[in-house]
């Protein structure tokens, strides 16, 4: 008997700067009801879900900027969407933008803001939270961008890891669930460490320009979405796991945000693919039985795995120049 | 100005068990002359190059399969081939069977045996030498498979890391060259750090059955060759690097070899591709300031990666199970 979860990607249309949690909620809310009747038992909401992306908005002041941030959840105003999942039995994965009054590393218990997300229970309760690591963009105004990118103005890193928990999931009965958000999915670092965990449901929203305003180079901007994709598929092939990788998609505030949502299998195959720039939804069958062949042939890491060659991983954050081979010298290596 | 390279992969249809290295070094050279024709500067042949794939057939003795090693490079057979490159002005990479009269951790002088590449310039001075990390197979014989793969037993794994160097080429000046072998692409880890020596350059040859006699699940034949570009497309997009991955193609003592060898760059794109399972030549211009984009934007290791969260990769070999969540319980993360 297989171990099969139906899982679905639901995909966010634009939400505009002036639009409230309530109209998101409410959309929300549709796509749960949609979900319910084609069976599904997960659901994976984006990044940020519950706003515009709003790091594209400088505030001098970052205090300015927490009526982007929940405080609490559920709230008066998410607690429809708790709800939903609750009648219709459905667990869901949901970005936000989290304030903590929490202990920092000094021991200072202060305000603290995060990227993160959470997955929740039928019953409403929260069975892993992880906040993003991977903050891409600037912690300055730049005056070279037309558009802004301030993630690393408004989010500490995230202080969580790279957290996986066998939780319980309809028909399957187990699923060994982790996450990453965004920009995490092009760092082969966290799919490794998600694997090393013996992941086999990778969950990830998405909030992701058409435009790369710092590439002003050799990038073609219809790469973007082959890159998005190239990096889930590699991580999902590499550590032998399904991913549901939801995107917020279309033209939120002036900014193209690219979708094309997937679901993708431990062979890599793309299973299910959103095309639409709007609320969608997209869903597959995942056979988890499947995460056992690339874990225990080519990807069984106990049998292959080299980590004494991979010090510099670790050991170094930044590039280092190589040394110059001077003919007459002694090879390399 | 732009640091433009002209590369090549020279692809070899199969070598079998009967033919001499002379017949592999003829047609090496063959390659090579079209190389020069093709205004190529650095030609990439594929691993163990000189001899067909001799892990599939199992000695008891290992010793009885040191007719397949090399004791020297060059040799008498080989020495053709270093005269082309010198005759043309070609740089090389070359795979084959190493041994080696080294001490091991031990101290103890004995005879060592790896799967190793080099890099040789034009005036045949090995610049880079590399062995294999990554062995796959197994190092016993294996009743339950047809066709063996006795990497393991064969060969020790590499002790020279994944070295990177500056080295001296054609037009461009210099670029920065690091080598895999074979399953070695498949290995995130193995990329980055290659990628953290700011490479700009991967050399990697291999012999991949169409077949995987392990997988006897839900691996389908025809994603093999999608595996194997989906590995280098992603190590090259995340890397900000150029691949040349070359391929010994074809039925070679009744097993197939998929073939398949490709150019491809920083943005992860295949630049030429193989189509035939025969000796073939893919040659690519590619502008190595195109790495200085990803290096620098994206992949702007100093500014976004997050060591402190990879500890899983060097701290442990194999997987872990996660903890199970308990309803009622704390969340994970």
């Amino acid at each position: 008997m297989s171990r099969m979860l139906t899982v679905a990607a639901a995909q966010l249309g634009p939400i505009q700067k002036a639009e409230g949690r309530d109209v998101a909620v409410g959309r929300m809310v549709r796509l749960m009801e949609r979900a319910h009747r084609r069976g599904v038992e997960v659901v994976v909401f984006p990044e940020l879900a519950l706003t515009t992306f709003f790091p594209r908005h400088y505030h001098a002041d970052i205090a300015e900027a927490d009526g982007w941030f929940e405080p609490a959840l559920p709230s008066n105003e998410t607690a429809p969407l708790f709800e939903a999942a609750r009648k219709y039995g459905i667990a869901f994965h949901l970005g936000y933008a989290e304030i903590a009054e929490e202990a920092d590393e000094t021991g200072t218990v202060r305000r603290r803001r995060f990227n993160t997300a959470v997955f929740v229970s039928p019953e409403g309760e929260v069975m892993l939270k992880y906040r993003k690591v991977h903050l891409p963009g600037h912690a300055e105004y730049d005056p070279t961008r037309t558009v802004q990118h301030l993630e690393k103005r408004y989010f500490e890193v995230g202080n969580l890891g790279f957290p996986v928990v066998r939780a319980p999931v309809g028909q399957a009965g187990e699923v060994n669930a982790g996450m990453l958000i965004c920009n995490d999915r092009r760092w082969p670092e966290a799919w490794r460490v998600l694997g090393l965990q013996q992941v086999e449901l990778v969950m990830l929203g998405y909030n992701t320009p058409s435009l790369n305003m710092e590439a002003r180079g050799f990038e073609a901007h219809h790469l973007r979405v082959f890159h998005s994709h190239l990096s889930i598929q590699a991580g999902c092939y590499q550590n032998a796991c399904f991913a549901v990788a939801t995107a917020k998609a279309g033209t939120e505030d002036g900014c193209e945000l690219f979708g094309h949502s997937i679901i993708v299998n431990p062979q890599g195959e793309i299973m299910a693919q959103a095309t639409s720039w709007d609320d969608e939804l997209i869903t597959a069958d995942c056979n988890l039985d499947m995460c056992a062949l690339g874990r225990s042939t080519i990807f069984n890491f106990a049998a292959h795995r080299r980590p004494e060659a991979y010090g510099r991983i670790v050991g170094q954050t930044g590039s280092v120049a190589p040394p110059v081979w001077q003919p007459g010298g002694a090879a390399r290596g």
